[in-house]
């Protein structure tokens, strides 16, 4: 491969500045050049919710790198407020508006990585373009947010009860607010176990927050200001000043398709593991691109930043010739709601049992803490394993300390392929303020055992 | 093998306990006798240092399980001050005392546990056997220890910078002594690396304790009433009303090397992985036992709770011929002092040198939580490979919070004899609570990896 001259990247927050900067650091002869739509890049997308909690703080505090550092220290061609409109693969050009002035130009690239992220679901329906209605997705949401919040709103709805739903639920609450979550499945953080989600719930009305599932949007209602004042449901209207439209995310592929590139079935850009598209030019990352799943073994799509920023720091050595691979996800994930950590590594048993394996499954509760060691509090671990084989496909684990960073045992043993019995005899930390003499995770990994076959014994 | 019949375990606290409480359970037939010399069974040892901390504690709250509830509830034939002074083991019969009235008799076995524990070295020096003079090993020792405490002492000396050392330094600074720690070694915490003991050594100080490395002890001197007054060394006397012994643990195989049975080279009872010594009808666990290390792929000798619960419940299960393996262990330790979680799994550089490795070594500094969530502090990780092959050796966390925990992804990855390459490609739990975008584990990883040659990437 000859070394590119010129590499640009669309898009610049996560997935798009990690690999500029790791391809400018390897390649320092070639002209890096990014094209950002947005005012911002290189933030901490991740963490606006918590930054939502605290009035005091700004919403640009989330910003790790402005442009100018970018350019002055990283020695980044970097664009914001400039849109790529069309990738032209035949001539190695991308076509790219100015949004500042609407001009049009083409620049020319040796190798591309198409870093342009995911965007809010927005319902489409009447009401949902009402002022008050907001997606949280990028810092120009939050900062709308943040505003609405400083004029003391009393009420808020939140439509969609995944984790972005269950983040706002709380910062909402915490700065006052009176807040009804609206979830149109049957339970709250869906696809999550049933006894996860039962201590979720449990948090969320503890903490004052009116819960409905199984209810439907129908719209949203403009009060006499022209702002909204209702979310309209099959189960009757609830008032809201603000409403965060949390139902999921879509990857921007659009620039992708149209140029040809290979669509996966996941609905996201098709990426090799070492973040090459279909075309040998082009290289993906973040959350507009698949990931290779391990347990999975195939390519899933589950955008999350720390896969955007290893994805994208793989990309950008790769577009410079370094062949690295991306080991991939195991579907490791976390948040916190009030004063629960909730966290998942791997899939679930129902997703186990979709893609053909015979699951068993086992949930505990222990201590977080060593018996007579004071202030510990219970975890609720759940795992899931192949029953025949004894394979471990995942985990889940609630409680409100010690619960999430638990998670990372699970996605270390998940990527070595652990068996049940593997996970049994792990040598893990004990001293009475950390963990219990039999760490939850080995509780769980005792009882497990217990229902699976000969194989994984 | 033919079904015991009489079952004999010689110790009652994690192993003996964990031994007999398994075996009595899967052969509910059979007679499980256990033999302790103490008064208490079943109690959480590592916990002392922490009741300490806690004046209205009772140190007694630390008892998990009395004698009687281990008759009743779970069958267990206990005798609590009972010293098996002898094994037989060509009549099948082991000698037990009644600490209560002197008395001998002999027990016979079909199959015996040896759960004998370790002991504090107590180092014999004038005036190391005075009242106030204390090792902190049993219930016993924690008790006396807390009497004196509730006298209102000013002033005590550690003597030894171990984990106990350590802890103790804490709970008396906790408790209003001015503290003295006196190591012989040129460092706290010997066996960890000098970026660990560095930050240990700087908690230790900012929290008023005087520490004193590179000093050897010579003796304790009385006060006018007959008690400790001072300890003397080569570096002058320094008073105190109250002094810790800790200056190791050596194991109880005295019963065990008189019956014939085969010692370690590590100086505890030789085991296999079934948790068997060397005769058919005799099973070890716990402290006075070597332990199956994966790093090292030989026995060690690491006493530790964590352990003596496992190796007890596998050697309880084989006794009734479950045919169970133990893991093994991977060297994972941690402990609290003052503010700070220390952690480490695997082994260090020095060991790693020793062990004809060739190692390498990286130590960053990374913050416990994201970019702009409030409340992260650093944490620093340092780990160790093998430079030629990359494989991962080990590591050692420290900072006030989410040190400890991490310290399992590095025990998992060493079970799984992961590669620096394997650790740097995890999808670690990340969200802005519990971690940064890039975990501490991952940048370690990150920076480790370039110091490993072609094979470790």
């Amino acid at each position: 491969m000859k070394a590119p001259k010129r590499i640009v990247v669309v898009g610049g927050v996560a997935a798009g500045m990690s690999a500029a900067s790791q391809a400018k650091r390897r390649l320092p002869s070639a002209t890096v050049t990014v094209f950002e739509k947005g005012p911002y890049i290189s933030y901490g997308a991740c963490g606006m919710p918590y930054n939502l909690e605290d009035p005091e703080r700004d919403i640009e505090d989330l910003v790790v790198l402005s442009p100018e550092k970018a350019r002055d220290d990283r020695g980044i061609d970097l664009h914001v407020r400039h849109e790529v409109t069309e990738v032209d693969l035949e001539g190695g050009q991308v076509v790219v508006r100015d949004l500042e002035n609407g001009a049009d130009r083409r620049e020319p690239f040796d190798a591309l990585v198409i870093a342009t992220g995911a965007r809010a679901v927005r319902i489409p329906l009447p009401g949902m373009d009402l002022p008050g209605v907001h997606v949280l997705r990028d810092l120009m949401d939050g900062a709308a947010i943040k505003r609405i919040l400083s004029t003391g709103p009393r009420k808020a709805v939140v439509i969609g009860a995944g984790y972005i739903g269950m983040e706002m639920a709380h910062v909402l609450t915490a700065r006052g607010l009176k807040v009804t979550v609206l979830e149109k499945l049957p339970q709250v953080i869906p696809g999550w176990c049933s006894e996860t989600v039962a201590v979720v719930q449990e948090e969320l009305e503890r903490h004052g927050v009116d819960v409905r599932t199984g209810v439907t949007v129908t719209g949203a209602e403009a009060g006499p200001d022209g702002r909204v004042a209702a979310v309209a449901t099959d189960a009757g209207n609830f008032e809201a000043e603000l409403v965060i439209l949390a139902v999921g995310v879509r990857p921007n592929v659009e620039l992708a398709a149209a140029a040809g590139l290979r669509i996966g079935e996941t609905g996201a850009i098709w990426v090799s593991q070492t973040q090459q598209t279909s075309h040998e030019a082009v290289w993906a990352a973040g959350d507009c691109a698949e990931a290779y799943h391990r347990i999975l073994r195939r390519n899933a799509w589950i955008p999350l930043g720390t896969t955007a920023n290893k994805q994208g720091r793989i990309a950008g050595a790769n577009v410079v010739g370094a062949g690295q691979r991306f080991a991939g996800i195991v579907g490791t994930a976390g948040f916190q709601v009030f004063d629960l950590e909730v966290a998942r590594s791997g899939i679930g048993e129902d997703q186990a049992r979709q893609e053909g394996f015979d699951p068993v499954t086992v949930t505990i509760r222990q201590r977080s803490r060593a018996h007579g060691y004071p202030g510990g509090t219970p975890i609720k671990v759940t795992l899931v394993a192949d029953g025949p084989t004894g394979l471990l496909l995942g985990g889940e684990l609630v409680g409100p300390e010690g619960a999430a960073l638990r998670s990372n045992i699970l996605a270390t043993a998940l990527a070595s392929h652990m068996t049940v019995a593997d996970l049994q005899g792990l040598d893990l930390v004990y001293a009475p303020p950390f963990a219990p003499v039999w760490d939850p995770i080995l509780v769980a990994a005792n009882q497990l055992i217990k229902r699976v076959g000969r194989n994984g014994k």
